[in-house]
């Protein structure tokens, strides 16, 4: 429930403001009395660009990442390997994925994965649209890059039963031990896999 | 410094999202997402409820609090003690104080406190206003409520001075140990007023 403050103008931002992940209502009243004492300019320009982003902007009608044009940066950059598809649940894995600098090809961004308690079903997702990239582009692997989750794994399961027939090479992120963590504190199924799926000393 | 997301319309709306306090950048890209994933309605809702507060909220022009008409519920409310003003530093104290149900008179709102680091002057602080009100008013006691830190008390003296030949009782919060904290976790300087500050067994 959101207090009242004497103004409906204040109540009606913090209420939006509250409706953000992980912004309660004591952190929404911050951050709008915030946006009251600085500058007009400050809740202007937010409130502008908030609208301006969700009205116009755009998503790459290949990969379905966000865009400015038709096609993405990443879909139209001649350099990219267009040969290798990395498949992401949401536009933020695919930043993740950049962030590393080890992928060089395109990707495809299902928006999010099969959960039938959440009521998403593969039709909810750009699952078709994929199956329709392997049959019409010349592409030569897959790799499955969605979260280690249980609807992660259904995902990549239907999908691997999709793309069966199409002879394309699907893989999937290797699972194993963090770098930087000690054994100790990594859970057993992480641990246990790690240790069926060793690699020889030396290898990258 | 703010990543680059293939979409200035996104760039713009994490870089405004991220001056909020306490929003980092990685936050603000959440927040963003969010609001793409969601309907339309709730990014255009927050962003119009944002400008819509801070371009047309009013203050009240007796306590200086946030209002919806020229004079704030609180001062035209009858059944409030006109003869009592809580001074403090922002509308947010108005509402702790408030919600405390121990307070039945008039605030006045300062805007801030005297901080000569930060460039603030008694004369950038509603204090004018106030020796004002306590001329004109028919006030018997000012009850200072400013934070208990260096700035606030060298404002409460500030005004202790202004006040001092008007004949108005000055009264400032009880400082001592918090209701449910250990002894142990109390600092010496609270403990030690406290101590010197001791009052009859079994007074409110």
């Amino acid at each position: 429930m959101i207090q009242s403050y004497n103004s409906t103008l204040l109540d009606n931002a913090v209420e939006h403001l509250s409706k953000l992940p992980g912004i309660g209502g004591k952190t929404a009243l911050r951050l709008a009395l915030f946006l009251l004492r600085e500058e007009e300019a400050t809740a202007v320009g937010l409130g502008e660009s908030l609208i301006a982003m969700r009205r116009n902007i755009k998503y790459c009608k290949r990969c379905h990442n966000i865009s400015e044009n038709e096609e993405c940066e990443l879909c139209s950059n001649p350099r990219r390997d267009a040969s290798t598809i990395c498949v992401v649940e949401s536009v933020k894995d695919v930043l993740t994925i950049e962030s590393t600098r080890e992928f060089h090809g395109l990707y495809h961004v299902l928006g999010g994965v099969i959960s039938p308690l959440d009521g998403i079903s593969p039709s909810d997702l750009e699952i078709d649209s994929l199956v329709e990239r392997v049959e019409k582009e010349d592409i030569k692997e897959i790799i499955l890059a969605l979260n280690p989750t249980i609807e992660g794994d259904t995902t990549n399961f239907y999908i691997f039963r999709r793309l069966a027939d199409s002879g394309v090479k699907i893989s999937i992120l290797a699972r194993g031990i963090s770098i930087g963590n000690e054994l100790e504190y990594t859970d057993e199924l992480t641990l246990g896999r790690s240790i069926l799926n060793r690699v020889p000393f030396g290898s990258k």
